[in-house]
């Protein structure tokens, strides 16, 4: 019934956002020593989805957009070294060792002998390639499709590319926004992973669409339960 | 005799290096101030050099480095308002105008008609996308690789990808690192525009290999002269 599985990356096969978490609190604590609190973390969000136009998603575009805020925030009273722990802390973002889902590796083992598996990542190439590298998952994957953002045109021609009817192709992620809603609206299928961390930017509602399509289980160790119910 | 042709976006499409070097003089500007002249541009190559582990190529990998460095040699007197300087100067720099070398869109309208083309390009997937759509060049190209390095690995992927067999592939391009010396040891062909500027720290001798399948020319409006002399 279907040609293709792919999944997302970030938060689907390997957590990244308790990462991002993690640097939004040391980038809290630089700032607390200059007696900021209120609302900059709110401010972080919003600096990151002001600055998604010049620098796209990824650890780098964070950290740009943290130092930007940090001089912003203190009116230019920052010192160099605090700028410098959080240039260290995109460092050790950019760096720290992939941490899989329980299970992510049995289920794409026992799902690639029966689909071809499609990796399907946004953010900076770099470091996608190399995560993915670190997870030892790569060999599951008969294709890798880093991207620089999850709109329907970008996977309608990703499907085109590998001719894929969109009709059976399943995408597996984490975000409403980026893997379940754009494949709805091109007629694929999709399962979301409503358990796994997301983006507080990327947390829409499911939009008024067809929901036919569409399988929501809680981990990832759940997915291949829900593909075949959705053979059926 | 070809079944594709290959083609470097930045420095051998449009101009890329002169916008580095432009940005390094203002980073020397603001590093005047601190009286800091000598061997500050060799300091930008080195920590360049040393961060593309980290960050890759590309523009927000040079601004990162700018700032880290700006802090190190100022000994963390760096005033923050010059480090939103060097923030500006990134975000200038990726919405700066796609200027492409004369020629080029009449040497991809000629050369489309005889063979398929491929452009190869490194650096940051968000940035590489936008200049590509800018200029106006994308329909010209039947496949587009943005990758994070161009070692001969990267290349025998792509070949294998898109199977492609090495003898029947000419790569264009202005950097005898990138373009050149990475396909001709796969078995491939490669022109060299001599006359384009490239970034010093890709500036290398051609090495000790067969130039049998390797041309020279100064410029990208003399490509085709050199494909067709190459079919010969």
């Amino acid at each position: 019934m279907f040609d293709w599985i792919a999944f997302d990356a970030d938060d689907t096969l390997w957590k990244n956002e308790e990462e991002y978490l993690h640097g939004r609190q040391v980038f809290l604590q630089i700032l607390a020593d200059y007696n900021i609190n209120q609302d900059a973390l709110e401010r972080v969000d919003e600096f990151e989805v002001e600055n998604i136009q010049y620098y796209g998603y990824g650890v780098m575009s964070f950290a740009l957009s943290m130092i930007e805020l940090a001089i912003e925030l203190t009116g230019e009273r920052i010192h160099p070294g605090d700028i410098r722990k959080l240039l260290n802390l995109a460092k050790a973002m950019l760096t720290a060792e992939v941490e899989m889902f329980d299970g992510v590796r049995q289920l794409l083992e026992e799902i690639s002998k029966k689909y071809p598996l499609m990796l399907i990542t946004k953010g900076d190439l770099f470091h996608q390639q190399r995560k993915l590298e670190e997870s030892g998952l790569a060999g599951f994957f008969q294709a890798v499709e880093v991207v620089s953002d999850k709109t329907p045109e970008v996977y309608r021609e990703i499907l085109e590319r590998h001719k894929i009817d969109p009709q059976r192709f399943i995408m597996v992620g984490n975000s409403l926004r980026s893997d379940v809603i754009p494949v709805l609206k091109l007629g694929a299928w999709a399962i979301y992973l409503s358990d796994h961390l997301t983006w507080s930017h990327e947390d829409d509602p499911l939009a008024e669409i067809s929901q036919d399509r569409y399988r929501e289980v809680k981990e990832i160790s759940q997915v291949l339960n829900a593909v075949e119910a959705l053979e059926n």
